[in-house]
C-alpha cells in the first residue's frame, strides 16, 4: 500500500462499527485485506471483539505509518480518544467519540498519512447533537477536502450492481424539481472518470434510469424523461461517453439488464438503494466518487438493536475495506487484475 | 378444476404471448398445469409453436368445457378470430385480434364458463388505436366484472416476493398527492382478504413501505409517513390486521426483511416493480386482487424485439397459469397444501 495504511473511523461506539472492524481484522488473511489503522477507541475495539468471541490483540500506535509494522499480528489503533463499550446504548459521549474519530480519520487521509478512508456507521441525528452539521459522512468528507458537496457522488457497489442515486436525502415530492440536465451531466462525468481511475473501467457503460413508471411511456406519465434526462444523455454521448437511457427503472435491474452496463444512474435514493440492498445487502459498499481522496463505507447503519449480539454480518465492512484498497492500487497503477 | 378450464387470452399476436402459451402447454406435465383453453388464434398458436421448434397439436373447440377432453394431448383453442403470425411486426389487425381475444376470455370467466383468466401481454398504445380505453388489462377486467377500477388491486408475485403498488401508472410527481389514508386502508383490506381467500394466508402479514428515503427519517425528509401512512396503519391494526410500517423502502427487500411479511404494500409503481423484477424476473406474476374473478398475467410485456426468436423465457407464463389454478382450488377449498 505504498507506505500508508487505510484509516478506518470507529463509527458510533454503541453501534455495530467496532465489532465489525474487529471482525474484518480477524478475517484479514481470508479476504486478503490491505493494512488499516483505526482512529481511536482501543478499549472499545477490544471489548467489541470479545463480545463476538474473537481473539483480537489491539496495538496502540502513534502515527498511521507505524500500523504497517503491527497489522499482521494485531489490530492497530491510533492512541487517543476512547470510551466504554455499551453496545445498543448510544450516548452523548459516544457521539463525541464518533465525531472525533471521523475528524481524525479524515485529517489523516487528506494529509496523505493514510491511503484511503473507510467510515464505520454513525447515527446522524446523534452526531448533529454534538455539532456535526452535514447531511451525511459523504458531505463531511467533501468539506474536509475543500470540495463542494455537489462534487461528491455517492455510489453503491456490490457484487451484482453499481448504482448511483443522483439525488439522495430529499423528500420524494422534491425530487422532480431538483433534476436538471446540468446536474445529471456533471455527476455522470464524475462517475465515468472515477470508474476509469479507481475501478479499472476506462470506457464505463452508464445506464440512466427514467424518473417515471415505464420511463414515462412516451410522455403519457410525466415529461422529465423528454425534458431533462434524454437531453442530458444526448450531451454526454456527444462528448463520447457510453451512456444509454432513459430506461424504465423496473426493467433496469433484472439479471440480463445488469449485464449491459457498469453503473446505473438513478434519479432518487430508493431507485438505487432498493435494488442494491435487495441483491447485495451483506456486501454493499458506499463509495464516494469525485474527491481527491478515496472513501468507502459499509452500506448499513449503526444497527443499535443488534450491536454486541454477534448477529451483525461483517461482509459489507470487509468489502468496504477491500474496495478502498483496490481503488488505491488502481489509482497508483499497481492493481493486478 | 371443477368442470371448467382456465381461459388464456392470446395477447398481441406479434408479441411473445402466443409462443409462450404454446411453450406452457408443452410443459404442462412438468409443471402440473391445470387445463386451459386459449381464446382464439389457432393458426397463430400453431405457427408460434413451430417457431420455437415445439410439437404442439392445436385442437379447435366450440365451448370452454370441451377443452377438458382434449387438454392432455392437444392445446385447446376456441374457434373464432385468427390471423397471420408475424412476430415482431405488430399490426392494426393484430391489435383487433388481441382485443377480441381479451373480450372473449373476460366474458367466459365472468359467465363462469372458465374458472380463471390468464392474460397474455398486449401493447396498450396499439390496443388504444382499436378502441381499448382502459389504462391496462387490470382495469379492463374490473370493468368486465362491473367493478370500480379502484377495487382491482394489482399484486406482483414471485418466488421471493409479493409486492402491491398502491398507485400504478402515474407520473412520479403526482404520487404524493394521490396518497390518502383511505386509499391505503381500502387496498390493504382487499389484499388481506385476497391473501386469505386465494393464497391460503388467513392472517397475512402486510409490511407497508414509506414514501420518502429512510421513511422520512422522523419528518426530516417529507411528512407523508406521519400524515398519511402511519395513521392508515394504525386504523388497520385497530381492525385486527397484521400490518407494520412505514418501513424504509430500501431496507424492505433484503433477504432477511422479506422473511418478516407476506406482502409489501408500496407507494408507487417502481417501488414495487424494481425489487420484484430484480429478484423474480423470469417468474413474476401480475395477479388482480379484489374482483369476483381470478385473473393473472405474466409480469412482462409483448417483447416484440425477441418475438419469434425463441429467446423469450416461458417461466412467467407458466407461473401465471399455475398460480391461477392454485387460486381457483384455494377459493373452492380444494387446494392440497
Amino acid at each position: 500500500m505504498e507506505g500508508a495504511p487505510l484509516v478506518v473511523s470507529l463509527g458510533d461506539p454503541a453501534g455495530v462499527g467496532p465489532e465489525l472492524i474487529a471482525a474484518a481484522w480477524a478475517a484479514r488473511a481470508e479476504h486478503d485485506l490491505p493494512p488499516f489503522v483505526v482512529a481511536g477507541g482501543a478499549e472499545i475495539l477490544s471489548a467489541a471483539a470479545r463480545s463476538r468471541g474473537l481473539a483480537v490483540p489491539v496495538r496502540e500506535v502513534i502515527g498511521a505509518a507505524e500500523a504497517l509494522d503491527h497489522f499482521d499480528h494485531a489490530l492497530p489503533v491510533l492512541a487517543g480518544a476512547d470510551g466504554d463499550y455499551t453496545p445498543g446504548q448510544p450516548s452523548h459521549a459516544g457521539a463525541q467519540l464518533a465525531l472525533a474519530s471521523l475528524e481524525e480519520a479524515a485529517r489523516l487521509v487528506v494529509d496523505g498519512e493514510a491511503a484511503a478512508l473507510v467510515t464505520a456507521p454513525i447515527a446522524k441525528a446523534r452526531l448533529a447533537e454534538v455539532g456535526f452539521d452535514h447531511p451525511g459522512q459523504t458531505e463531511f468528507v467533501a468539506a474536509a477536502c475543500g470540495y463542494d458537496p455537489g462534487d461528491a457522488v455517492m455510489m453503491l457497489a456490490g457484487p451484482h450492481l453499481r448504482a448511483v442515486p443522483l439525488t439522495v436525502h430529499l423528500a420524494l415530492a422534491e425530487v422532480p424539481a431538483r433534476l436538471t440536465a446540468e446536474m445529471i451531466e456533471r455527476k455522470a462525468r464524475i462517475v465515468a472518470m472515477a470508474l476509469a481511475r479507481d475501478f479499472g473501467l476506462p470506457a464505463a457503460r452508464l445506464a440512466v434510469a427514467g424518473l417515471n413508471p415505464h420511463a414515462g411511456e412516451e410522455g403519457r406519465m410525466g415529461d422529465e424523461e423528454a425534458r431533462i434526462i434524454a437531453p442530458a444523455i444526448a450531451h454526454l454521448r456527444a462528448e463520447g461517453l457510453d451512456v444509454t437511457g432513459p430506461h424504465p427503472a423496473d426493467a433496469l435491474f433484472t439479471p440480463r439488464a445488469r449485464e449491459t452496463y457498469d453503473a446505473a444512474l438513478c434519479m432518487y435514493h430508493d431507485q438505487a438503494l432498493i435494488p442494491l440492498k435487495a441483491l447485495d445487502f451483506d456486501e454493499g459498499v458506499n463509495v464516494t466518487l469525485g474527491l481527491p481522496v478515496i472513501r468507502t463505507s459499509p452500506d448499513h447503519g449503526t444497527a443499535f438493536a443488534i450491536a454486541g449480539t454477534g448477529q451483525a454480518h461483517p461482509g459489507a465492512m470487509i468489502a468496504a475495506i477491500r474496495m478502498a484498497g483496490d481503488c488505491v492500487l488502481r489509482r497508483l497503477g499497481l492493481y493486478d487484475d
